[in-house]
């Protein structure tokens, strides 16, 4: 089945999904229904059918989906049937809390390399890794093949390292610095950004009138 | 205009809007278009006349809107007309890079106050923060009106610190640990899963046939 036509609405909710399909079988639930994950994710059952429809047919009329099939195949969709090493730019507190992040791994990543340009950091091991200069982003990301980077430095440096990044073949980037960042069309990003979260929660917290938040 | 009917979808998209109308205002742009902002975002340019609509009319048929006011129009929508107070729960590597993120103020948040249960951490001032321990959460929570906490403690310690947090009143809660929390109906949570923005991006990595991410 072509998939070129899925919309990225479309995949971004993919990952919810399977965050939800983990949680379930986790839990020993073996069998779920587009209206258990509606309830559970605050979006419609017929979204959720018709986003995997996209995809081919998972469920069975009236018997649902059984959570660890369903599970296993948005994990192949989503290319998660390998995991992808990352490269981390930037050692300082956000860098560390992201080397300290429980939930790479299972989920299909792991931080392969870490680099930072303060001189004091290189050579350290901070929770594990050995801190690189920035310098030799190029020949590693090339020698490990690696196409994904996470950008941990403060705001003022976050373009540069972005430039170098892409300078350097690199194809997706997570930003944790609060600004945004211009790349060619061939890169993606996607910013970690809680004041985003915050700002939608807070529309519920204001006014009388407001409906309630969802379930 | 009653606004008790906005779906929770279009309320999550509003942020996304002011983020971009004050990077654009930043940037010296005094008008814009849904067209334009619809390419910024990658949402299409009716999705966005349409959840604007809920809330009234902002700009003119063939003129667009101008930046200045549809961002403080939509700061006024979102409750962003004040500075919410907050507290943090953990000051360990992720609760100090939360600490140092330099976004919150001027988008409408600041943290009040900071809580750990490590002995080691109490008293200590981190970051311009004293750390407090978490019995003082209920008095703290009551005497400042605090209705806001960010969870950045470890995993197995996030559902005990999220039941007191409730227990103390809390009404919104910004978890980075990296599991779903069980919250009566009436508190809301959001999560920060660096792992759900990693897995939407590797969809475009994988596979020869597959679309191009978004521009």
């Amino acid at each position: 089945m072509p998939d070129t036509q899925v919309p990225d609405m479309v995949v971004a909710r993919l990952p919810l999904y399977l965050r939800t399909l983990r949680y379930l079988e986790s839990a020993g639930i073996e069998v779920t229904s587009s209206q258990d994950l509606a309830a559970r994710l605050g979006v419609s059952s017929a979204q959720i059918r018709k986003d995997l429809s996209y995809f081919g047919r998972f469920g069975k009329q009236g018997t649902g989906y059984e959570t660890a099939n369903l599970r296993s195949q948005l994990e192949k969709i989503l290319g998660l049937d390998r995991r992808w090493p990352m490269i981390l730019v930037g050692a300082g507190a956000l860098g560390q809390a992201v080397m300290h992040y429980a939930g790479f791994y299972e989920r299909g990543f792991y931080i392969a390399h870490v680099f930072d340009s303060d001189l004091a950091k290189l050579g350290h091991d901070l929770a594990g890794f050995v801190v690189r200069p920035p310098e030799e982003i190029p020949a590693c990301v090339r020698e490990n093949d690696i196409r994904i980077a996470i950008v941990a430095v403060p705001s003022e440096a976050a373009q540069a390292v972005t430039d170098e990044l892409v300078d350097a073949g690199i194809e997706a980037i997570l930003n944790y610095a609060p600004m945004s960042l211009t790349v060619p069309r061939r890169v993606q990003v996607q910013q970690i950004d809680p004041v985003v979260h915050l700002q939608h929660m807070v529309y519920y917290l204001t006014g009388a009138t407001r409906s309630s938040p969802p379930a």
